[in-house]
């Protein structure tokens, strides 16, 4: 299809009428004037959407991708008519790790980042003249927030970070319904098998996991749920779910989704387990969670793409696995992503922690921040209102009745 | 059947198995001698099981109910074999009061409520002199944890509170799927009419709200969410529910379910909407979530009991409406409450609650004190090897991976 | 409650629409003067309905129970008022057949039957006499329907029978949902336990099964389904259930519901497989799905009403296992039956099946009848008419273009 | 991707283990030995394979497209290497019809036919000499029987055919399961937007209406259901989702869906009532359900593809509404066509269709034929066997049981 980038790019922005809104303000104020946003995140539609909001707010953007395969190469052609880009599809991870410096060598004020892989590299020693000029940056995953929360408590954490994957609206909407039903996307798209009638084994139970379980259900499947965490283990059970430990829960599986922040959750001893013809994928931020050198080490021949995105491990066993997407984010690699009106959400967060960020200039520690709940409470009124839902308001009589305690 | 009491006791002793095991320890440990427990629980097996437990532990304990229409009259008889309980189904509030006042008198050292009355009598200023005695109190609802806060707020609060409902393993389970089945039991057992195929109101989206408006969807009907709060309104309609102001979806209704710990949430104008036949129900822990005063002022007639435990409204414009256990909580005045095993994990978190009390006598402040996350993981662990379920262990490496940050 | 026998039948006659409807017309039109209707059914509140619904047509009416444990004794003692009814609640076998005898003793001219034991006792040669005042009879039950075509492919029926179960405004909503919401209702009542987090094993996944395992997992069961019939065993896998054999099943039941008709399904080997505390309850016609002979046989002791209709059988190697309601239909032995609202669709067809018996007098063979779908039509249409439902009509236009095949 | 056509058609093979079984005999056997079988159908991978598999058996096989939009261009590619195929994406409905004579003209002895156009074109005049050499046809489509009816109906059958869409293993599975997860693939890959929390209209309640229903529900979205059946509109009230006018639905819906086999099914008046942005897509057979040309009327400019295979029409009042793939079957227009598993069901009882008429020449009359049950419970445990699930079988004593009526 002609002009592909730009249609696709257009479709987003007409579904996400919350971002509109606030672009509408950025544009108006010019908050971002003099400042340089430089920006890792995957590289399509809605999120192009994001950085020419951000320019728009008088920003000067550099974006790069965070994942070798969730790139969209006609967002990138479209995008670089408006701003510099750094990413194709299928780049190696030297590439990747390329395109961060790049967009880090332009000197950010702000930093938008997904997993923190550019968070950690401003960690370098390398990077250190350059710290001052950040006033903070804004992370997008779970992923990124456990690895800086690590960071905050080795107290090494030199610049202010908006904890955005945290917001609700973000993580409840995000992480649940947008992975959810992105994983779907990605399995249909890149296997076109059945998902009714089959076994399907989800390892985590956190946002991420529960929406995927929910969705592979909502598609036919009988679902196991894997876990470390007891209380989720037992959440799991009682929302209808299987849970066992992963190992023999491969045994019975038709797919397996890791969805953990983890590595190696689906290592040698669940390979040696897996059933014959078991698709694996991968729904976390890192290419870890599946260990594809033990599954290499098992193999007798590896075939690459016997469907587009999906290779065939040939076990010496006479089984045969396969991979989808190279065990990257199975949703954005084969899939298309998230739904736009979930990133609608997402990154209007993103753009209020930015401009959170440029407001309390010299005012932040550094520290990792919780989104203010307001912003939340904003953003969901905005999207209701673009939903055009109405809920009930408390009466004074009701707000004065849950603030006493009175008999 | 004879022996009722007794029967059902024993039955849900044997479905408590972590309270087994707590009792097992208190048992042998007495760290409740010496000391009084007042009660005020919803007088039905489970609670007796926790009474005999704490009992088991070396206090002494007075039970007393905290509703009118909760109690089964054959645990009373049991249990007062044992204990001294002060409760009826039916008594009126006179009486209920006169219960909480009685076990007050007992001078206790350590008070277990739900809804946080009695803790309220005892801010009064005639409990004055007896307040240097309690080590503290443990609140068991999530109506009781909000007025608590309000006196912490206020400053006023004279002794320690645990807040039991906001365990994980309370609130996660008996709130969302105790009183998501046990309000289906309710419904069930007072109308015997068909949920599928029906359109079920569910006003409220927190804990208890979404496990109703989950299990009537799971019974086959087509639920609409009402909300205050906007996060929780996009939640529900994600969920696939469809959210509205109450007044418009009374007009739809064949069954409207309150849980929202606010009050006059059905008020006059809801009523008016309502849709003829239309079946009330309340299961937030107070029965001023229905204007049962609008009702009898907008009917020419009333009905006591047109089935047991359904009053019937008979309007001036012709319509009828059905209201089941006067307004007071379907799951426990007209159903048998919730489920034995759910309960396992509420009333271990109550015993443990009561031991951390017993424990920190002198060293707590007069707060509101969240349980230990230690407790919550105690408890899981101990159900879910009573369940007979295994999960995975966090190998040295995963736990190394998940507390780094470095690329 | 006093009156509860009338008040109950008055609360179902209000939520029976569409048979409301029917009994206004039989009573205009008296079609039944002159005969003598013998009903052997569940002398419960919607059956008086029926009852009354065909005295008022005209008929002298005869009913006793088709099951020792499904008579609501106060629904008894109301309709004896009005009619001659032999029932109670936990009445022998003998009794029950005692009671069948009696009905057919009045020399009834159309036989409505549950079950097709009234129609069997009727082949027998005593009863040879009354044959030729027999118009005809109607069966209520997949069980009945088989017993009969059993009977007609011997050539031995004797007189012509409406298959009443097979119309489809009865087997799709009364066996489906009714029986899926009742059997919940059974449980619940008679056990107070969790649903959410247990295994649910579901055998039969015909209409009655897929109800059950429909609504079981819809309480937050994890079903698994068995079946002999390999097509309804993909349907079962593809709805997302396990299927597996029974005694396999049985390993991981929390609860055996059975369903299919047959006889033995839980037998010696299931129940040696059968988890400790393990439920089971049947939903059949008929109480020898579960082989509780070899389940005694099994036991060093058995425990009558452990809790009311729960039967404990302590095996000899320690494991407990529980019989609801003495292994006969827990939605009826143990709950309230299915909900008004269905039963109004049902026994409309009972009502019209008897219409169409008086009306054909000496035109029929001696064959199982279908329902004729005009009946099924009205029907669905005096129903959606009572819910307020309206739906689309096709268009002259849409009807022929169906009709037609040309290019 | 290099091979795309093969490895795709590779893939698919690999997951259609019964029609695999059945190859391995038919190569065996050669019972199409110098027979020609011409095939119109969705030209993608899994026709591939069932093409394949009569050519294996001896066939010479035609193959042509029965949808302008339906093909997979690289398939085609692949496939021609082995057989003579017609089909291109995007394909006018002349080149279709070319298509069409273009397979009749070689003369065929059996006729695999999808929507019976090709059966319709052998009722012309014109094609009357060859009608002898027919052995017969068989249909894959509720829509092909639906006319094959009428044309017998009238008496103008002029040769057997299988209607193979009737098979309980074809309809139950590919109707249903089949169709609702393609339909679900083809609104993913169109759209990329947000399902969950969204309203979703499912026109037609049969086979695949309940199927779409039941997964645009597993995905989130909140679904009413249109029907002119009332039977089948009380059931899917039943099954939880609300009923309306079509009319009255389009002013709620965010998704469209038709699946009816009728026309006009989303006319000027339901279009003048859909809400703004709403998106139109179509899963039946024809691309008449949706009034595309009303569409047009009533807007003042369309744009083609406003991203892959979506259309934008701009309304004289300022509503856009999309339609995806032209208002052909959104799941193989823009979808990739149901999955392997379930085509494996149905082309294998394309294939014994194919092979009854084969074996049965000259004893078949000019009738529509049921697919012999035997077929179905053959295909029935051959997949349960790759799927290796076992299930129950009766014992002896069970078999007697169901067979008799004695007390």
């Amino acid at each position: 299809m002609k002009n592909s980038g730009k249609k696709r790019v257009k479709w987003a922005q007409e579904h996400m009428p919350v971002l509109a809104e606030i672009r509408r303000q950025l544009k108006k104020d010019q908050p971002f004037q003099d400042l340089v946003i430089s920006m890792a995140l995957h590289v399509e539609p809605k999120t192009a959407v994001l950085a020419l909001t951000l320019k728009d707010g008088g920003a000067e953007v550099y974006l790069t991708s965070c994942n070798p395969l969730s790139t969209q190469d006609d967002t990138v052609a479209y995008l670089k008519k408006s701003l510099p880009v750094y990413a194709k599809k299928g780049e190696t991870e030297k590439e990747l790790f390329a395109g961060y410096e790049a967009v880090l060598d332009k000197g950010p004020n702000i930093v938008i980042d997904d997993g923190s892989d550019m968070i950690a590299l401003l960690h370098k020693p390398n990077r250190k003249d350059q710290i001052s000029d950040i006033l903070g940056a804004s992370e997008e995953t779970t992923t990124g927030i456990q690895r800086l929360r690590a960071l905050e408590k080795q107290g090494k954490l030199l610049f202010p970070v908006m904890a955005t994957n945290n917001a609700v609206m973000k993580h409840f909407f995000d992480n649940r319904y947008g992975t959810g039903q992105s994983t779907i996307d990605g399995i249909l798209t890149g296997t076109n098998l059945t998902i009714a009638g089959k076994t399907a084994v989800v390892c985590g139970y956190g946002w991420c996991g529960r929406g995927i379980a929910t969705r592979m259900r909502g598609m036919g499947a009988n679902v196991i749920v894997t876990e470390v965490n007891p209380v989720k283990a037992i959440e799991a059970l009682h929302d209808g779910f299987r849970v066992m430990p992963t190992t023999e829960a491969a045994r019975q599986a038709d797919f397996i989704i890791t969805s953990t922040g983890n590595k190696g959750v689906i290592d040698a001893e669940a390979l040696k387990n897996a059933k014959g013809g078991c698709i694996l994928a991968n729904s976390g931020h890192f290419n870890v969670e599946i260990d594809i050198h033990a599954l290499e080490k098992m193999s007798e021949k590896t075939e690459r793409e016997v469907r587009e995105l999906v290779d065939a491990y040939y076990l010496k066993d006479g089984r045969i696995i396969y991979l989808l997407g190279e065990g990257r984010l199975v949703n954005l690699a084969v899939g298309q992503g998230h739904p736009a009106e979930i990133m609608d959400m997402s990154f209007s967060l993103q753009a209020l922690a930015a401009l959170y960020l440029a407001e309390h200039k010299g005012e932040m520690k550094n520290e990792v921040y919780e989104i203010p709940y307001a912003l939340d409470s904003m953003v969901a009124k905005l999207k209701l209102k673009a939903m055009g839902v109405e809920i009930d308001e408390l009466t004074e009589e009701q707000r004065k009745y849950i603030e006493s305690w009175e008999l």
